[in-house]
């Protein structure tokens, strides 16, 4: 059994935001047991999972892939659509623009500690979407 | 429905190169839902998803990336294999040996951007293997 | 067909683990096609593909990525879990919580060269949970 699901996510501000409950919305009932694929179709945004508690760690990302990746990289040259817009595609391959996760009895079996997160590599990406897979048996 | 392709890409020298179309061109016909995952068979090259139409993204994806894993990193121990060899491998696993990408109504459901990536990060990769699972139903 | 076994690994010091023969000890007779899905439950480790025979490119994710992602990092806000505990998160969305592998004839279809690695970035991390998803027909 395999189902799709589409949707936008609303505009979020450059940075990391757990879309956990979100996304969860949106799928319905999910099967006994498979796989959940997200799918973000952009290439200056990215999908991942870390930790669904403290918010100083999503801002410690921030900070941090600002500084791993600057918007003032002298060497870069595609520049034209903004000093954002090349660290945000070198940030979407890094982090990567989809997330696997196990279904297991009707949930997603993800870790105490574990959310999804949105991550916005630009200041002004707008809206957001999303293909959402399912692969499942009941 | 599940259905395999094995296919090997033409040498490519080091860098980014866009390869979606001579994927497409090895899979027939798409289910009409599913998800396609490509998975590379080497650890000195990656496979990811970004922007498809300036080749300046690429350049910057290879300056980037050679800067950040630099090849003289004097705290290299493995370094018999020739000095593009470690940084090869850590950079297969920071963007990663496979995508995996959405089918709906027999397409790649790819954003309008995304393109796939072949990441070359060796100087004498040689010809690369490429196991291609699509899992689908009509 | 879809499968899933749990398992927990053994508290691994603080490195990179090939792991490749202890994952399919606990997996049973693959599907002739299809895919395996290896999902860590957790936020400061991680699962990668690379190349298997030497330890010292092992030794040398180590010393790489601690360096990338160093514990005195003097812009962390989130500390209060230990030195090592923000770097963890962040290596742990760099390298992926989670691996997936074609399955070909009853195998799994690594490349010669590539191995499963785990990938402990605390120090205590402790056993480790796995969730192995098998989706595959005969």
């Amino acid at each position: 059994m395999i189902r799709q699901v589409t949707f936008t996510l609303p505009s979020f501000h450059k940075g990391y935001h757990l879309i956990t409950s979100f996304v969860l919305e949106r799928l319905g009932t999910l099967p006994r047991t498979g796989i959940l694929q997200l799918f973000i179709q952009h290439t200056s945004a990215g999908l991942t999972l870390n930790e669904n508690a403290d918010p100083s760690v999503r801002r410690d990302f921030e900070t941090f892939m600002n500084d791993l990746v600057p918007e003032d990289y002298p060497r870069f040259v595609h520049t034209l659509e903004g000093s954002d817009d090349m660290p945000a595609h070198l940030k979407s391959s890094l982090i990567g623009a989809s997330v696997s996760v196990p279904i297991t009895e009707h949930r997603l079996n993800l870790g105490t500690w574990q959310g999804i997160y949105l991550c916005e590599f630009r200041r002004h990406g707008g809206n957001r979407r999303v293909v959402a897979t399912i692969i499942g048996e009941d």
